[in-house]
């Protein structure tokens, strides 16, 4: 997963996208990008590492000028491990950078493409190049010596002919403005805002509205799928559908994990959405446990929280914090001659005893993925002296890969993989697991929610791959690149790329 | 306020010592240091920044050797502007290492004592170096070759004869062991605990209970007040009373605010006293308000969210986190021709509006010193749509300074200076404001509780400064040696001192 | 002035190229950059600094590839403060880095015109990257899948009849090849050489033989003026003369100061042709004065040493090393409140004084640019006790701006701007001064050479610009450029746009 | 060897000691640091690494007051790996600092002694650390609150009886002054001298003469055998005798290799014995070969330039700079799966081949030690075209170890050991060889120079030392602790230990 800013302001706009990237750092924590535009120049930083760590004063004091985007990076499913910080940039036509969150389903047949189109180099394995460059060539094929909205849409409507998979995309024509465009799906999110000043209207587009509340933005909207919208420099605002067979079906897993819950994303607000899935698995736990004797309700921190309260308030049963979190995590050194440490959840978990000793217990998370985690909890939850330790999953089982721009194992990896709830239940060693149901978890996001959406992307728990384009071949073909990728050498060559458009980290 | 640890081992210490002071990271994120003891070296890693900060793989490689202490430090209020890390050390007698939590309260004279004595020369403005220095010179006035645990006791004994105030002190002998000591009335909490090995016992000591747990290591007891601890480098372990009057009265801030909830200090459970804390807050809010029509229980995060739940149910109203805590925190920068940002508390919090509008809300926090962020807190909740926002604070108004290492403002700073409750209320620009009662503090922490305290140290509170000595002049030189520091050249003087026993940062 | 260096080897080129640039270094410290191929990625890194500065363990082990480029840089006089480092890179058409030593005199136009033609955008005010970009235009243009050595001479023929100057230049196509080529007049050198390994033959281009000597590399011939080669990364050598009207003139400054005395520049010997300096301005001091009282003979070091040397031997008069050169340089720190010290030539020399203590000596350095240094350096011999002091210069006196790359200040700074030879001597006080005759200084390059060249750019002693294209025009235009760079906020972009394809430094 | 320097000055002395340290550099490339005196705080920097790379901009800021001391550090012969960087603290006496050129040849009984005597703990090897304490132990002792240069010289007194070997030491005393001593032989050099300003007198001591100079102080002298120096902070010079039999035999090595030939070290000017070394030279040639088909005679840089050429003057042979320097040194990197190659000369220098082709070539070094270097020049002259390489050292034939503070290998390790001149030159390749004899090395320094010394310690050519007391249990000593430190486990430990007063470099 990632997250995306874009910001056509009156001032130097470094601070706010730096504030931006900040708010939205829970989507990406491996890397951190922005570029500005000043005058004719682009002005770039980008690095491994948390905004904290990457944007030191005298990169900021280099980030100058009224334009710029900026991006957090998580590593995505897609390109196996994509080593590069975003933005990216290309310097024909009018000098563009690009930055993105998603995921595209034909990557390698684009870059194949683009090589052939137009002798466009492809330096690394990431997506956003390829897809930086395929805009850069539509835009170019209308050779324009200045572009205008009408290029600029025409051109994304070509991108949207040939690139498949969920992305929402920001990117800055050097000199020129801002452009900001989602799939026809509307798979990832993408939201704008305006704020009025002294010298004129400000506009920002975000991955998620909780930062532009927090840079004191209007939100204006979400971008319609398959919609783009070009901010000028000098603060004009074009918007146009770009797509010809638009839907829109966000990812459900944003409300589920991803999001912030003080975000609201295409009209459903995530907190009261996490809210309703308390309620509607609290309801299902009393169908299936009518006599349950659950003495206490606990969530895993920090997601299932709101869920968790929710339920217990539902169920009549107390809710209480009992595992703490370790806000301060260390490493673990490895000496001459020791061995690695497990890594083990109890760096991060701290479980109250009084909470635990003696009680039936109910512990609520959000999903389950790989489930280890889960079982090192619900051994905790007994070494602290539970009685019955029975969890919760305010999200059904995952059971499907995720295609679209969330980081995901291969399926053979779930837990969920060919067990039944009860075996699941085993294997956790939880003395019975309830999942949430899919439609609970639709209904839990629409009612209620002032949202166009009538369905949802709920390919993880489906199977369902809303673009229509993923089959067996495809998954096939993804783990061979895996496995090409993690033999000798491989890794090597993408991390020596990232150097070609990057800053060097220090240690 | 400041985190120590101490371990003797039957392995390398070094990474014990690392995620035992990430576990106690909360007591303070200035600075850290670890030193251990190899062979007859002493090896030493310390600086400004947090653990995970601090030592990377080449300071960790260094680190070698069986036994060491650590630190983790919080500017204190006795030494106005203490830039130094901890743990400290002299080299004569032995080579001793000393890291300390607490504030002395005589250090000046201590400081003109020790050298007309000893000709010790203090190079730091830090009362650490100060009673590294005395001790140093009690343990060299018995003139042994090599120390045993008589002579050592002899000395903790003098050193509680000479110096005042309150403090847990950990300090290493190089090639002899380690030294645990807490003042005679047990202000500072310093508790220890043992794990059995292959090849023998190993003993640690530190501030909380939650990094022996976190450790693996079974809790033997809290260090008594003006007891001393010694663990030989072979693993023997001597205890001995070495102060004539004691008193267990340890701080109440604590327990609420200080430690982690998870730890039990001095026998009482801090988490279990939170939730008494909200219990008796409900209790007196239901005398003073029995007709509230408080609509929702909102905590701010994240120390006031158990008193705060407890405080719901007590009340039968609903409990929500209604403001999400921006866990990732950036920057202002200062552009060229820019003037700074006002710090804001929105860069940390955010209001969850749909939790407010239209609702009366009950906001609790476990304590008010300066007001300005409740200030800013109760007006993000009106800007969020509240109807009318009570204020309710786990602990009684703050009135008083703390001189014994927690940091806090001069008393004209607090907003309680001068005001009664309704005119905070007022300045805080709440409806209404209750506090906690003192004797209902005091009672939520003894009830229940297996401790031997009969009373604490509530001095910020009562203004009662449990070592007696506390008087008008005492605030008068310390004021003075505040507006002293703030002098131009003085500040940098102190930081100038930075470099004499310490490493650098990078920046 | 600028150092480059291409390799196509068998293995990893990357130590080599390290250890080219180091032998380079002398022709620029102010950056150093590295690329290398491998597979189809690129990897690159350069920023600010010596060669043993920019590149560390980490950066070598991602320079992967048996083919690369390298560069070091000196600012060059037509870009005014150009802040790039070298190699430029950009991705279309294949892919392809550039390095460049020399100087474009119509940059501007150039960028216009590449703009207008291809959209591509220009980042920087580096002629490089306007260099590289005519390149890849022309290259582009022949729309060719694959390159071939026709495609590329074909490109470079096109290269040579749109940009003027003085030009080396070497640039990688990914997964192709190295290609190397000199600007018409052969103003700047370049020379390329091969190693036979056991695995096939190796090529390596560079500015200087002596790179080649270090690297065990065997001298074929210096590239002629105009010509192109071509080294496949498989290891096939082309060759094409690419420019019609082509005639060796290269600058006589290489031979003056810039080059090492122990290279080989089209087929001049550095050493010889200044140990020829020496005899010619002997004579020339033997006919002005016939009756000189010179007593010993002290070179400026180190360039000038050669030439002293033999001056000396002419003259039967001693030669004494007087002057000893600070091998070591540290920096003048301005504290808060201190003023910045005048830069003083005692940082960097020292007098020996019984060599000067009441001896008529003669000074001898290889040229005369501003005169501050020789002024400072005549004041030290007086302060040493020379009782006369004679000053001679191995090259004629420097009337005129270079504009092919070697950084020269504007033609007002020269000291001999507007003066006689005899107000030189008295504006930087010796008691007389000669300046070699450009006639000699011609003959001294190319007596006894086994050159083609007839003869020499030497506009910077006769205004003769070898080009035929610099005008007064030019120099205006040059003159505005740098009074806008200097213009507050201008300093501040061309830093900015350090980041886009670089490195950090890390102070 | 080392380089010391301390000064009391009437400002700030960080910018001075810096450019003394940068001046006296040649004496030691591996570590630097700086401590000052500000009120009563000392102010410490040092870290490995040379002058330029130590100290920036934030370490200088910090280092603040009008007195201090500085050090540039080469690993000596006697501390098998000393790792630690200088000064040294020790808070008690005073708070005192120490920078140290020498080695002390019973440095582990003094270790022992102190720690017996005061309890004083050693933590490095380094004999610097055990010096200071010693020092420190004879201050304390006399029980002052304020020292007097009473108390002063008579510690000194006793440290000369206490401590064996040469050394040159500058101390500071927090808050009193400055400190300077010489051993009873004067073996290693120090020199003082002073510089008025309007605010009264400044004074300076350091290795070498040239320090003064380049900071304008006027040279008082050099400090006798014996004797100390005191200058207080306000300016007041304290001299006396401390030693009771003393005799001025400097070390002869200064002047032939490590001294600035711009030094004047106990009256003898360094570059006028070099010149006059190279006069007895070419007596001893003409000698030995008055028949000699010497054709050029060609100096190794940097050092033997001086004797080269007077050489040359003596025999009426061209004196010719055949060899060019490599100023920057770059490193070797091993990539992983290559083997490191061997350091070769060739990165250093390279032969010009047209000084050698076909003639006879005299090769000059100042000395001969392992022979490993002299015989790879000899190869690269033959390479070069040589027809007859002789050589010639201008320092008779090194023997013996150097216990002085002179880095140099165990005796068995030396080209000389065991081998005559004949089985030398054929071990080095040389077709003859010739050393400097013994007398005329001492009579080149003597003769003409105003200097109290009536004879060198020459140890390192004849084994005879100085001090008296180094026999063959010394040595063999000596060989068992390198034997010992090259021990797994031993260098980490000494490593280790540098954290505890030194600063960490970044990389």
């Amino acid at each position: 997963m990632c997250g995306i800013v874009g910001i056509v302001g009156k001032s130097h706009v470094n601070q706010a996208i730096y504030d931006a990237l900040t708010v939205l750092q829970h989507r990406g924590q491996d890397a951190a990008g922005i570029v500005t535009s000043y005058g004719n120049k682009l002005c770039l930083r980008k690095d491994n590492g948390l905004v904290s760590d990457v944007f030191r004063t005298r990169h900021m004091q280099r980030l100058l000028g009224n334009m710029g985007i900026g991006h957090v990076r998580y590593p995505t499913a897609g390109s196996s491990s994509s080593a590069e910080a975003q933005p990216f940039y290309v310097n024909s036509p009018y000098g563009i950078t690009l930055a993105h969150n998603g995921n595209l389903t034909n990557t390698e047949e684009l870059a194949d493409d683009i090589y052939r189109e137009d002798l466009r180099h492809i330096n690394t394995t990431s997506d956003s190049e390829v897809l930086l460059n395929i805009f850069a060539h539509e835009l170019q094929e209308q050779r324009q010596l200045l572009p205008t909205p009408d290029v600029i849409f025409k051109a994304v409507s070509e991108v949207h002919k040939r690139i498949r998979g969920g992305y929402a995309v920001v990117a800055m024509i050097s000199g020129y403005g801002i452009v900001a465009f989602r799939d026809p799906h509307g798979i990832r999110p993408a939201i704008f805002g305006s704020r009025e000043t002294a010298t004129g209207m400000e506009y920002m587009v975000a991955s998620e509205s909780v930062a532009l509340d927090a840079l004191g933005y209007k939100i204006e909207r979400d971008i319609a799928p398959g919609e783009a919208i070009v901010i000028t420099e000098d603060g004009q605002l074009f918007t146009q559908q770009c797509a010809e067979h638009t839907e829109l079906t966000p990812c459900i897993f944003e409300q589920v994990y991803f999001a912030r819950p003080d975000s609201i994303i295409d009209g459903v607000a995530v907190y009261k959405a996490r809210l309703r899935m308390g309620e509607k698995l609290a309801e299902k736990i009393l169908r299936q446990y009518p006599d349950h004797d659950i003495d206490v309700v606990i969530p895993i921190p920090d997601t299932s929280r709101s869920s968790a309260l929710e339920l217990a308030n539902r169920l009549g049963v107390k809710y209480r914090e009992g595992f703490m979190k370790n806000r301060y995590i260390g490493r673990t050194f490895i000496m001459p001659g020791q061995q690695l440490r497990k890594k083990s959840v109890k760096q991060k978990l701290n479980a109250l005893d009084l909470e635990f000793r003696g009680k039936n217990v109910l512990l609520v998370d959000d999903s389950i993925v790989r489930g280890t985690t889960c079982e090192q909890i619900i051994e905790m939850a007994r070494d602290a002296g539970a009685n019955k330790v029975y969890f919760a999953s305010a999200a059904p089982a995952v059971r499907y890969p995720n295609v679209y721009g969330i980081d995901m194992p291969a399926k053979e990896e779930f837990i969920a993989h060919g067990r039944t709830t009860e075996e699941i239940a085993t294997a956790i060693g939880a003395d019975w697991l309830v999942y949430q149901d899919i439609d609970d978890l639709v209904s839990a996001c629409l009612e209620g929610s002032k949202t166009s959406a009538k369905s949802f992307d709920c390919s993880v728990f489906n199977g369902n791959y809303i673009t229509g384009d993923i089959n067996d071949e495809y998954f096939e073909r993804l783990s061979q690149l895996r496995n090409d990728a993690t033999k000798e050498g491989k890794r090597v060559v993408e991390n020596v790329a990232i150097d070609l458009h990057n800053d060097e980290t220090e240690s």
